[in-house]
């Protein structure tokens, strides 16, 4: 039997337990011996809770059985996770997560301790849910060059763009519904700001690129200026809106990272990703596109991405893996450098004359905004031009 | 260095070779010692290829020199194959195929004699082309009770589709296009008929439950029979037309495969999958729906998936996955069991009346036939249903 423990026993923290108790027949046939959750870290306890015999609050106990093989740490954070999750690596366990922030703060350092002690720091969960990623980008398409990574990240929004559109519906009042569905936080600022998403886009990033991407060096917007009108335009451009997180590495193999609301062709496969789901991109030179879609959140979608590290963990010593990223920081973007094509959205009255403007579109919908399309132009030239002409929205085209 | 031999210098055998000699960067960083072709097996010569040198007709030479560690099988068929397959097998090589029917065939002897030599027979390029789909099937989700997997598995037969959804055109007149462009083979049979992809869903479904799927017990049905009149009244249903491998477990645990035409919600994520591509839906209790999308053919996509299993048999021992089924027959269909809803096309005179049938649209296009939409029913209520009523064409409802 292989033990592990959970750290945080909260929404994927019960997910993950009681997925290893229920599904132990599937388990067995990638770890004959079978998988045993022998504690669960929590602060609190859990007196209904048939798991509640397992909790403790002595993370040193689990730590220092030698039973324990594998540590799953689901409680989030930067400080305690931090803490235990290196204390568990230098012992020699590995540790899955689901903590992105972790892992685009404090990954590089945690693998580099990890491989020193011969055990794995695995993130499965960290990016897209239950969708099989890391796994995949690291392994299937280890032999590939890598140019393009195109993902929706972030489902509170991905859902809340879907509402707007189909309802016509404002920006607070979709918000509203999806804080009362429990699809959004009560403060809501780390999706719909993008930086949930721009968090996922840097984790990808960095294991691409073999260096640390820091989120707070890439362009970051969310959907807060998203307004109704814009998905009329959006309609009369053949396109959909989808906030992104977009890399582009280049030939010289100088990365690009930005996060934001793009309008994306109605024929692109990213485009018919509504609701929750999260759906992700990648463009390799010999395998072209291939893309990895499902529930990029919720409780038993992330447990299972989460007991799947476990099994890994558990099953194989797979250390030989190129999976991870040196702490040294890479250059995440260039505004000189990278090119998009705009749309700008003015007041109706806005003047539209540029040399960088192709097209104009407009007056559309209530409000009669005017939508300014642009060449393909640098993020400098374009700021040039939404400051000259008052733009109060900015969408890239993909 | 690794060294690895190449069976057939094919379309698919070159795009090997290719890569992994322009690709060594991106393989160093998984195999950080390298990876390279020694052989190159053919009975043809090849003066004029840069990798000639490396082409000999002489197996035993190949299976016999202690370096080679890795052979990829990308000639195809079941007779010489077969033979240096598991020739190489016995001797604790491991070996990478792209060769679908040898896996249906004989992959459960195959997988036997590799575990019986502490070597492994690996085949993600088999099904999907270049899409990462057996390894994160087997291993991403190996903790998953799967209970559907539905798969637009034959690029050929996507893409002639597409064209007679866009243009109106005829099954014949699309045909000679694609096999102009290359896409479809000069006797298309195995395309058209649907035995490709039902070749492509029984893998997958062996591989779910352990015991050997027969194609040849799981119903099968091309697109030999789709009319453009046929993308009106799909238009008019809100559906899409789409070739399907499906396969469905209930909760005995019974599995039921087919294969044929169906008809989609456009909501469907399958539903925007046009052209060559290939994508497949994989249900799981705790993840929901996964779908993996790609390029489910050609020359560097299928090369790609080929090498991910170079890598993966080169760099590490994880023998201790479950992947892998018995030679035993699964029982793949019961038309008393498995229960759709399905759509018959009749002649414009026809009479419709049946308990059974719960919707008539028509008459539709040009030719005025009949669309009649029968309840959820067995296959063998369909089959009584479609002789009472002169059904010309049958699809499934997903």
């Amino acid at each position: 039997m292989v033990y592990a423990a959970v750290l945080g026993f909260g929404t994927v923290g019960s997910g993950v337990v009681e997925l290893i108790d229920k599904y132990q027949d599937m388990i067995r046939r990638a770890v004959p011996e079978g998988i045993c959750v022998k504690y669960i870290l929590d602060i609190r306890t859990f007196p209904e809770s048939p798991y509640g015999h397992l909790v403790t609050d002595d993370f040193e106990k689990i730590v220092n059985d030698p039973d324990i093989s594998v540590i799953c740490e689901v409680m989030g954070g930067t400080g305690a996770a931090y803490q235990f999750t290196k204390s568990a690596l230098s012992k020699g366990i590995s540790v899955c997560t689901s903590n992105k922030e972790l892992v685009i703060t404090k990954g590089a350092e945690l693998m580099s301790v990890a491989a020193e002690n011969n055990c794995r720091y695995y993130f499965e969960a960290s990016v897209g849910g239950g969708i099989p990623l890391i796994r995949p980008l690291t392994e299937c398409l280890a032999q590939e060059k890598i140019t393009a990574v195109t993902g929706i990240l972030n489902g509170t929004t991905n859902y809340m763009l879907t509402r707007m559109r189909d309802e016509g519906a404002s920006f607070d009042d979709v918000l509203k519904q999806a804080q009362q569905m429990g699809y959004a936080e009560r403060d809501p600022s780390a999706d719909v700001e993008g930086h949930d998403a721009c968090r996922k886009i840097s984790i990808l990033a960095s294991l691409i690129c073999g260096s640390q991407v820091d989120p707070g060096q890439v362009p970051c917007s969310g959907i807060t200026d998203v307004i109704p009108d814009d998905f009329e335009a959006a309609g009369l451009m053949g396109c959909r809106i989808r906030l992104l997180g977009d890399l582009r590495i280049n030939g010289n193999g100088d990365i690009n990272v930005v996060t934001g609301p793009f309008m994306i062709p109605s024929a692109h496969p990213l485009a018919s990703v509504d609701g929750v789901f999260n759906a992700v991109c990648i463009h390799g030179e010999m395998v072209d596109d291939v893309m990895f879609y499902g529930r990029g959140a919720g409780k038993d979608a992330t447990a299972s991405a989460v007991v799947a590290d476990v099994l890994c963990a558990a099953g194989r010593g797979d250390s030989a893996s190129g999976y991870g990223w040196k702490a040294e920081l890479a250059p995440a973007y260039d505004p000189d450098r990278v090119l998009y094509r705009y749309l700008l959205r003015t007041g109706k009255d806005d003047a539209a004359d540029h040399k960088d403007i192709v097209r104009v579109t407009g007056p559309v919908g209530k409000e009669g905004h005017m939508y300014l399309e642009t060449a393909v132009i640098s993020e400098t030239a374009m700021r040039e031009i939404a400051l000259s002409l008052n733009a109060e929205a900015v969408y890239r085209f993909l």
